[in-house]
């Protein structure tokens, strides 16, 4: 696998840590979750909780091994100093500071390990006048402004569904190791990798940035409506909504002309972009007239026919029935042992020649701390 | 730089394969952006355009090289066919298919250059009954689910204000690069790493995925309402809304005494999350009632000094004067020749001996036609 070979130690819990440290077990690494004896990493009690295992623990700790260390303990951090010596990356999300606190400052991980790569998340960073603040993602989804712009004009700025900033940090955190490993191999020494929930976030505001950075106007909701496009959005289907994105007028032109409509951009109102958005509400309703009376499969196929993007609002049992998903193997199955199948999301990064496989499902909690530990002692 | 030395061939336009490019860029590969003489990447003509230039192409593209080549012309062709003989990365963002079709085929690009890695970013993925739509961000959004539980329970299924199919599987598609060129380094080999859009998002769909798969429950939307703790969420302050988020027990005990609140969890109707969920509107009165009295500066101070994560929903004009994201370098200047200072946002993984730099402003159309091409027909 792509990663063999590279020994990582994650001291991290919940998420996006865990997320990280989930994509480089995905793509061959040896990842060691360290886990407390008191009840390990939270989320094994928290999401969806069947028979007594949380799939939400297994999706994401797929593919790691589970070792328990007393961290408060001498014992402990002894074992996780003989654990970092010959590991290749460190992976921690502690509030910045705490790792040193508990007797792992910089110097002496260099000390212990020079070749060692120490990735951090962390809400806000390693310093700046927040940097003692606790984070989570509801928090760093208010503060980087992504609440600000999603949602519709006339309700509340709007939290993401999914936990967008721990996943995201956890993906850069992810980009960053592998950056630095690839960085090792020149220097031949191991270097400090931070990411934080916050920072990630501000990165994805793209376009939205860029628009107050030029004018120093400050960019608001707008709902499904594209800021500057019209027609584009959902559309009303005889059996559901249809998602339609015409970006230009080439795009626009295919698809009223799947409607029948293509002479209607013949009329003053609805010549140019500018007109269309002017007149957007005599636009949408001719043109829902006409999306109302077929299906939502009848306009996926026409629409996409004809070359413009149009798809489905679908829920996650419509995803994850979906043949494409399917086809993508985007929905796996892991051999829990005790548990039997349990179905989680695949795999979005595909390599050609070391693909990322499920080589083990997710441990029990300190199912290895004999394997691991035992050798680093005889050693 | 952590990626010096690593020369990547750039054909992708708009926003995915572009922000894969820059993410590379910005740790100091050498990107090649392949623009055709017909007005190149349509984004220098998209997004906040000042003074003739657009921030938005700046703040993508800033870090690469551009080049023209015509793709449709044996020369074109011929050159390209060059670029990759000693290229280490060839990123494209066409329809599955197309590359081929232009004669670059897998095994063609095999035998000009067995250590090339191939990275490719689609709508769908490369096979599949959907391989032949085209796509869009908007489209992505609501065929992978996020869409379905983005928003309030009582509006409509809601887009994600950022295009964030295109920055995730950019930022994926990054990740597969770098995990590619490290599986190089011990099979010699280069390979395909192909991510798409619909997989990226479907991929952080993390607890909501889970509760689907353990329950065959359909997640709905929650709005801004934590689905299952209660208090959590934003609260009106004398001078807007603050965030707080007490993910459980020890974090609402924190909150409620920081508002002189703690008692009422004495009482049988707020005493367990249960309770409370039960009882939410309730609670909520008389949380708002306190939390009306004081401004948001205020509750974010106290809040966050007895350990519970609070913050500011801020719009883009107050993240972008926040002293923590300018102490973490999130806003950066590039000087770009010809229409001075350009502001853009900063770099989301902090490397610390091999960090990511501003090297070179973003490019003007085929500014490095002549040092790239030249150089090449040199040899």
């Amino acid at each position: 696998m792509a990663l063999s070979g590279i020994r990582v130690i994650d001291l991290t819990r919940i998420l996006a840590g865990p997320f990280c440290t989930l994509l480089l077990a995905d793509m061959g690494a040896e990842v060691i979750k360290v886990e407390s004896a008191k009840g390990g990493d939270p989320i094994r009690r928290q999401g969806a909780i069947k028979d007594g295992l949380s799939w939400y623990f297994a999706q994401f700790n797929r593919n790691k091994k589970s070792i328990l260390l007393d961290l408060y303990s001498d014992e402990g951090k002894a074992d996780l100093a003989l654990l970092l010596e010959d590991a290749d990356v460190l992976v921690e999300n502690y509030r910045p500071g705490v790792l040193a606190k508990m007797g792992f400052p910089p110097e002496r991980l260099k000390q212990i390990n020079p070749r060692l790569i120490h990735a951090s998340v962390s809400g806000y960073g390693s310093s700046g006048p927040y940097v003692d603040r606790p984070s989570f993602d509801f928090i760093a989804q208010a503060m980087s402004g992504f609440m600000s712009v999603n949602g519709s004009p006339e309700g509340d700025p709007m939290r993401g569904a999914p936990p967008m900033s721990d996943l995201i940090a956890g993906l850069y955190c992810a980009f960053g190791v592998v950056t630095a490993l690839q960085a090792r191999e020149r220097t031949g020494e191991g270097q400090m990798v931070e990411t934080s929930l916050t920072n990630g976030l501000i990165s994805m505001m793209a376009y939205l940035s860029a628009q107050y950075f030029a004018t120093g106007k400050v960019p608001e909701r707008t709902g499904n409506n594209h800021p500057i496009v019209a027609p584009y959005g959902l559309f009303p289907a005889r059996d559901g909504m249809v998602a339609v994105a015409p970006s230009n007028d080439v795009f626009v032109h295919r698809f009223l002309g799947v409607l029948g409509l293509e002479h209607i951009l013949e009329e003053d109102r609805f010549r140019t972009n500018a007109d269309r958005m002017a007149n957007r509400s005599a636009l949408l309703e001719i043109v829902n007239e006409v999306t109302k009376t077929e299906t939502v499969d009848h306009w996926i196929d026409v629409i996409n026919a004809a070359g413009c993007p149009c798809g489905r609002v679908q829920n996650l049992e419509e995803v994850f029935n979906d043949p494409q998903v399917l086809s993508q193997e985007m929905v796996l199955e892991a051999d829990q042992p005790g548990y039997g199948r349990v179905k989680m999301t695949g795999f979005p990064v595909k390599l050609s020649d070391t693909p990322a496989k499920l080589h083990r499902p997710a441990p029990k909690l300190g199912e290895h701390t004999e394997e691991v530990l035992g050798a680093l002692k005889k050693r």
